[in-house]
């Protein structure tokens, strides 16, 4: 089955496990909130779900809009944000201009894509991202060398080694300015890269 | 020359560069904020150094007190926070009494010991927190499996792989609850982890 699919299937169900803001780990709002306040324009919410994270954004005064796979998210966000833009597209093909975003927030939606996917989405991220334009991905952190496939509940993902995936933003033009990770007993570790698009 | 002669013959020009909680990360002020309104009692700052973090603490309303190894630092703490306790002692021998503390940050502070001088101090550490009690460390993050020593700016210092600090504390009586890491270009990589006292 294929990620939308997987996703669509279960919309009702994650939505009501995750859809809410507040299910979201606190130091996760820190982090965002203040990588978005450092964001001089629009900013895309790139695997919006149901619309969690754009709403947050919104609400600390972002110019956001949202893009998912999974036209059932695009759906309950619209109808939990009717003052928001969502729309129903593909991170490796996005309908959006060269150099439209200030910042591309990429919150636990690029685990879904097999590895050899993820260039070219990154490459779509850095085209609609302007130069210096900001990057946040959110991620389940891979502790060892190497990138690994799990089962995750809804769909395939995979585990990334945070230097690796700062290997693949280097490769694609963007410079990573920090790596964050938490762990915590009973929780997926977890990790974040925050990287702007180099000139 | 020993850490506190080491810090003591510098304490002027550490203090001037690290001396003031201006200089300290945003989410180290957001974490250790985080974690001081999570306790309710008195928290020690094991090796506070000028007290910046005291000083901090005491700022958001925690009730603090400081100790550290070196007396140029604890005077300069008094000057700084003259409203402040403080007070020249040694992590592998606190004069304070049983489960005397709710929490202890231990903030860039163990990572002077020597590996084999920390199983002592996390003994103390334990004997002065309260049962549930908590403990903030914060240290260089090693990135591969072992206790690395490097040559820190004022006195020998050492890289702990978090996972292995982690174990550290388990082996001593304490539940680890989140382990956070941070890295930057340009700066050592950095790392936190909260844990409490088991009953």
């Amino acid at each position: 089955m294929s990620v939308d699919a997987a996703y669509g299937a279960r919309s009702a169900e994650y939505t009501s496990l995750f859809g809410d803001i507040s299910s979201t780990h606190p130091d996760d709002r820190a982090l965002v909130a203040d990588w978005a306040t450092q964001v001089t324009g629009p900013i895309l919410d790139l695997g919006c779900g149901p619309g969690q994270w754009t709403g947050f954004l919104h609400g600390i005064g972002a110019d956001v809009s949202g893009i998912d796979l999974t036209p059932e998210f695009v759906e309950l966000a619209r109808s939990r944000h009717p003052e928001l833009e969502f729309e129903v597209g593909d991170a490796r093909r996005l309908h959006r201009s060269d150099g439209s975003a200030a910042g591309v927030l990429a919150w636990y939606s690029l685990i879904h894509l097999a590895p050899d996917e993820l260039p070219q989405a990154l490459a779509e991220i850095h085209r609609v991202l302007r130069p210096g334009g900001a990057l946040l991905v959110g991620f389940f952190d891979g502790d060892g060398d190497d990138v690994e496939e799990f089962a995750h509940a809804v769909a395939p993902a995979w585990f990334w080694p945070p230097d690796r995936l700062a290997e693949e933003l280097e490769d694609r033009g963007f410079a990573v300015d920090r790596i964050t990770r938490r762990r915590e007993p009973g929780a997926r570790p977890h990790a974040a890269i925050t990287a702007h698009r180099k000139a």
